[in-house]
């Protein structure tokens, strides 16, 4: 059987989610709780990783098991061994050739940022920006990014012969009292895109960079990564769809 | 020269507010910074102590110094030695016969309960009860509880002579979205006075507690403190009225 696990957690305690030695990740408070009440060792698939420090509203994953599961009564399990900074919203059941990673069709990132004052109870879930920012600009910036672009200047991501294109199927900005939300929905995002997109947006905000200097890294054909990268706290993967 | 600062604080990672050996406190890293920053040593005194985990966004503190100092300035030296999770918000000068303990006119403490799903990234800042709570029964409890009222069976206070009487100004519930937010305005709370309450309101808006049963509790003259306390994290000591 397999099945899919919607979850939320807050990065800020986490070296992301994939499994690294030496390292307290997501992943790995994940299996080690499926592990045991499954009592077999589980592996599990995520949609993709998260960054350390990224928080997830609607990460995904599978994981197979020859057991038929009680779904109310082995997410309720789960909870209740999982650490309490990540919960398990839902599980279902899938067919055997669904792929939390490989079947995604399209995927939603937020990032938060407070322009107003420090806020120390939003510290690790809002980046503190504190200083006001031209969202006219913003906006103008995040109607060029839609649709389908070359995001190798957005990536740290090294091999040469990757395939860097990625289509952004929306891109919007809102806010909630002094807090801007910028929310991406797109095909697929790379390592630390949203997080140099973001880095972006807030130099254009702040005037110092132009909506033409964010084309011309968009269609520049050598390699000139953006040297602007948004904090991790901020970022939110908020859905799959798929 | 006299001066009164407001600060803002989260409560999770300190033993409170008041200096304790070898513990973490929140009135120990405010002189540190103090003492520092006026280069002599500097005490504190503030409207009167949080508990370990119970957070502030306007709990004030009076200091003395013989420099004259340029508030906005100072301000800003502060906040950048202090921890990330506490913020001096303002300060102002004030008489020397100003206390920031003894001038106090009345304190507001809200809780926050959220009654909806676990909400991990609000652990430390919610009380996550995730359990609905009959409304009207809390309301009618907080008009009961408004007034002057001995409140020697809603603290651990030891000594029998005290005096156990306060008076409760206002006391209000709002709700925003799953999340109840309980009010109180009143003249001073002794220690866990907010939590016991709490813990009785909560018990109320369960059914498992008659509103007559708390009235008992506030009449009755042999001690018999109720065996119920709100955990730390929902609490909040709002605002100092002088």
């Amino acid at each position: 059987m397999r099945y899919l696990a919607i979850i939320e957690y807050v990065g800020t305690n986490y070296a992301g989610w994939q499994i690294q030695k030496d390292e307290v990740t997501i992943q790995a408070e994940v299996e080690k709780v499926l592990s045991r009440i499954l009592n077999t060792p589980t592996k599990v698939y995520a949609s993709g990783r998260t960054d350390a420090g990224v928080h997830a509203l609607g990460q995904t994953f599978h994981f197979d098991t020859i057991k038929k599961l009680d779904l109310d009564k082995f997410t309720y399990s789960v909870n209740s061994l999982l650490p309490s900074d990540m919960r398990v919203i839902n599980i279902v059941e899938k067919r055997e050739d669904f792929h939390a990673r490989y079947s995604v069709k399209s995927k939603r990132y937020d990032y938060l940022i407070n322009t107003g004052e420090y806020n120390p109870f939003e510290r690790d879930l809002v980046y503190q920006f504190q200083r006001k920012l031209d969202l006219n600009k913003i906006k103008e910036a995040l109607d060029a990014l839609v649709g389908e672009h070359c995001f190798k200047n957005f990536t740290s991501k090294l091999e040469d012969d990757s395939n860097y294109v990625r289509k952004i199927y929306e891109a919007s900005l809102t806010t909630e009292g002094d807090v801007i939300r910028i929310s991406f929905v797109g095909s697929g995002f790379m390592r630390y895109m949203m997080r140099m997109i973001v880095g972006c947006l807030i130099e254009i905000g702040l005037g110092k960079m132009s909506v033409m200097e964010l084309k011309i890294y968009l269609v520049e054909t050598h390699r000139k990564i953006v040297p602007y990268k948004a904090p991790a706290c901020g970022l939110y993967l908020m859905e799959l769809t798929y």
